[in-house]
């Protein structure tokens, strides 16, 4: 008799369940909720560009949607599909997105005394009003505790827990002092479904803690209130009300009470998982284990690895994350990504492409494709560096830019495509030639995301530069997935190894490198490091004058070749 | 009663003419005729794209369309007007654009034998079939006379004399053989018209021998028959069939014949010039004397200045050439170039601007134009290198490429433009620094060519970074302009100092530096020269990580100065 779980993937514009059967991952029901309010479901403010908030409400009314609607497809599409099978449910979230609430755990934004405040809502991820307090903390952890800073890759976003809450604090003093607790939205919905919304009642998310709020064992938990006095001594005293203690997914957050299984129409009880982040769990759903790195590869890139927690792992210079147990149990979660990648190439098409590579943007990108589908590497002697949004990993530099050369009076507009896309990758190896620098296996790549599916050549040119096989998730929802394995799991009838092994499985098609392309790219991505080292770091020193040159010779391989 | 004068400007695609009035500069005819072989005039090879060579009948046919149509104007225009009054006639063409003559100075492409025979056409100025004999003829040099390479630069080019004349002995000994003598274009069409063909009464162009042939009276006129027996025997004995002399275009080449003065309607012996390169002619058109640099500004760039040759010019490093009277008497020509302006817009504007901005490239350009006019320096955080082409001056070196730094996900098409017109301007800066730093003095730019008549923001852009007001020739045929000049002056009854101070006017628009444009330019050229020393130079060390920072500040400054 089969048995099921559900996923719960809280996105930026919508949420989406995963109804899957363990035994084969085998996906029988899955839907998508739009969040009504705002602009897709983001409250903005024309005033200001930086706000990107959501009302919590939205979280509510898509819960339900998304559930009932797996179930019942789930019962059209297995007649042996029965809701008293469903193991438990896990839930993932973008984050870091924390909700202020009160001492009940009802956010703010969900009393009518604060339902027109901004501030009372969910402060999203993408929110960036928090630019100056999270440079604040920087600097003062730069002073009083650079090992806070060390596991989050040197630089405290305007993006994480701190800034947000600061930023709150500073601008809205009512919401603040109404707000008894804090919580991450990856904690809130577990909390709902398990009725343990107290806040002193909440399990807490480690991959959150861990990865954006600076908690560590080492250092007892959350920064210390000297530190955070440091900030603003409401901070400290906040401490007080927010937590001591985090846990992994494979944790049961509680069980489903009896109001919410009845509207759902699941049994009274069933396993709830402690929540986490989306990208952590699209990479346990797209098969994470020691020696895979998971990519996620979408407008930006998250790399996503393990490292066994049995032996000591020493920081690894500019990985913007390394947390305890984040993403599986027993192992440290290792976090890297890439500012742009997706959204370096829909910069390019949208406003350097001329329409004689088509009328639409989906056919000037098919179009660039068909062309240097034809290339050779080398061929075009072009070189970008991939900073056109920074360098989140190694370099963990905001303020880095893009990069072009090699351009002739012959370049044509889908050559510096497939310059562009080489230079992710070229960011790609440099990311993995770090970890494993420092101790961290990476013997194959699982890739996941829109551009894993859709874009063939780009996986050619990745599995070419980066000399591993590519191979790409076969599930299109490895986020939810990973939710519903962890949900699973936390019934505690199944192990998270099994039920990894027997629903996360890999497309036919692997991208194998081509030794030929590989030799080449060898050599480009040896100028690529050069001038990632020389406008990236301040310890470079050598000659940029063969650079060009180089180029033009591998150029002149590559055609004399053809 | 009025005097005037006849230019003649023989162009890659077409020869026009220009009748001036000496008294006021007025135009009072000008015609143009399309060479009607090959492509635009120019014979062409599907095998090779290198091959560029021109049907010599050309030229003869547009002689005497172009001189008899600019004086049917003339009467039509000025009743005054009377060809007894037109004092003489000069020449410019292209070149280096040598013609292979036979013993009575007839082009073996004009003779019945050879009319299929590619190699007997003239090879004009842009077939790079030699670009492996320039390399050669380069490294013999550098390793035996060195100093005919530092007037040219320290490279020969394919674009010149010696490697045209080496390849046509290598690949056609049939026409090498045949040909007693070769001749410049800009030699020829004046020995027409004064019926000195004979190759041992040509006189020959100073300013083609010395910037094209290695010519110079420091050792002794062409290079020495061992350098030439080194390249090939055949060679040195073709040197005794060549010249010993050069003349300057204020000298006479000799009078109208009786013939031509019938077909053209003017008096018999009018003084016609010995010829030069259009370029030069252009800069004298435009007014050039001590102190005023002239940019005649196109596809690529020509900067010609000059400077008194009463005292010794020490060789200035990176310029491609410095030749004795071959632009104004007594003076040496100081030319330099950049190696693709107009083209690197060109480039960008057919590969790289989406129809948003327009569905032709006018309208593309117009449009782009009005949206950097709105930027100030800096605003863009953009900065690019001018070397899609190479670099001409001061690097002289062709396998260089183009680079653009500082794009975000939001840099639009224009601002790369206006990036790419910076380059442009940046790299003038540098060329004008170079002859400053060597005793060159340049106080005033007046520019001439398509660019300078209809590009105002590119105009101002110049005069900011360059620091140093633009004026713009009145004359839109400044390379005809200045031949008419030297007919004038040919007839020995004006000098060129006061027929060019009647003729050269400048438009009443001048471009005059903005103080605070300037000083943020000063800023971004420290850069650019960071980026032109350490890719162009193997002397340059230094660092690289401020650039982009800088760059940020610059963009943040600017903007929040809006």
């Amino acid at each position: 008799m089969s048995k099921y779980a559900i996923g719960l993937d809280y996105g930026t514009n919508s949420c989406r369940s995963l109804l899957i059967n363990l035994e084969n991952g085998a996906e029988l029901g899955s839907t998508v909720f739009p969040y009504p309010s705002g602009e897709q479901g983001i409250l903005t403010d024309s005033a200001d560009p930086n706000i990107a908030r959501q009302n919590p409400q939205d979280y509510l009314d898509g819960l339900q949607a998304i559930i009932c609607e797996a179930i019942k497809q789930a019962k059209q599409n297995d007649p042996a599909f029965d809701p008293a099978n469903v193991l438990g449910i896990g839930v993932d979230t973008t984050g870091s997105t924390p909700i202020p609430v009160d001492e009940a755990g009802t956010p703010l934004g969900l009393k009518p005394e604060f339902a027109n405040n901004a501030n009372a809502m969910v402060w999203l991820w993408k929110d960036h009003t928090s630019h100056e307090e999270a440079a604040q903390i920087t600097a003062t952890a730069e002073k009083m505790r650079p090992e806070y800073l060390a596991k989050c890759g040197g630089i405290y976003s305007s993006e994480w827990w701190w800034s947000k809450i600061w930023r709150c604090l500073k601008t809205d003093l009512e919401v603040f002092a109404a707000a008894h607790s804090w919580v991450e939205h990856c904690d809130w919905i577990p909390a709902v479904l398990t009725g343990t919304t107290r806040p002193d009642q909440i399990s807490r998310s480690t991959c959150a803690a861990g990865h954006k709020a600076m908690f560590n064992d080492q250092w007892g938990g959350l920064p210390d209130k000297e530190f955070l006095s440091q900030l603003d001594p409401a901070l400290a005293d906040l401490r007080d009300r927010l937590y001591d203690q985090t846990f992994s997914s494979d944790h049961k957050a509680g069980g489903l009470t009896a109001e919410w299984a009845e509207k759902l129409g699941l049994p009274e009880g069933i396993a709830v998982a402690v929540g986490a982040f989306d990208a952590h769990m699209g990479a346990v759903g797209s098969g994470v284990k020691e020696g895979t790195l998971v990519k996620i590869l979408g407008t930006s890139t998250c790399d996503i690895t393990v490292a066994p927690n049995s032996k000591t792992l020493a920081d690894i210079p500019g990985l913007c994350g390394v947390a305890n147990e984040s993403v599986l149990p027993d192992h440290y979660g290792i976090e890297a990504g890439q500012s742009a990648v997706g959204d370096t190439f829909l910069w390019f098409v949208h406003n350097l492409v001329p329409d004689s590579y088509g009328k639409t943007i989906g056919k000037k990108f098919d179009n660039m494709e068909t062309e240097l589908a034809k290339q050779k590497p080398g061929e075009s002697g072009l070189l970008a560096l991939d900073w056109n949004n920074g360098n989140r990993t190694i370099l963990v530099d905001v303020r880095l830019t893009g990069l072009l050369l090699g351009q002739t009076l012959h370049t044509k507009a889908h050559e510096i495509y497939r310059a562009l896309i080489e230079a992710t990758a070229f960011g790609a190896l440099t990311i993995i030639k770090r970890m494993q620098e420092h101790g961290v296996e990476v013997r194959e790549v699982v890739n996941t995301g829109g551009l894993s599916l859709k874009n063939e050549t780009l996986m050619q040119i990745y599995a070419d530069v980066i000399g591993l096989p590519m191979k790409v998730a076969a599930s299109e929802q490895t986020c939810a997935m990973g939710s519903a394995l962890f949900g699973a799991v936390a019934s505690g009838s199944v192990t998270l190894q099994e039920v990894q092994q027997a629903s996360c499985k890999i497309q036919e098609k692997i991208y194998t490198p081509d030794p030929e392309n590989q030799k080449t790219y060898a050599k480009i991505y040896t100028l690529y490091r050069e001038l990632h080292d020389a406008f990236g770091t301040a310890e470079w020193q050598g000659k940029m004058n063969h650079v060009m040159k180089d180029l033009i010779d591998l150029r002149q391989q590559a055609r004399s070749e053809k």
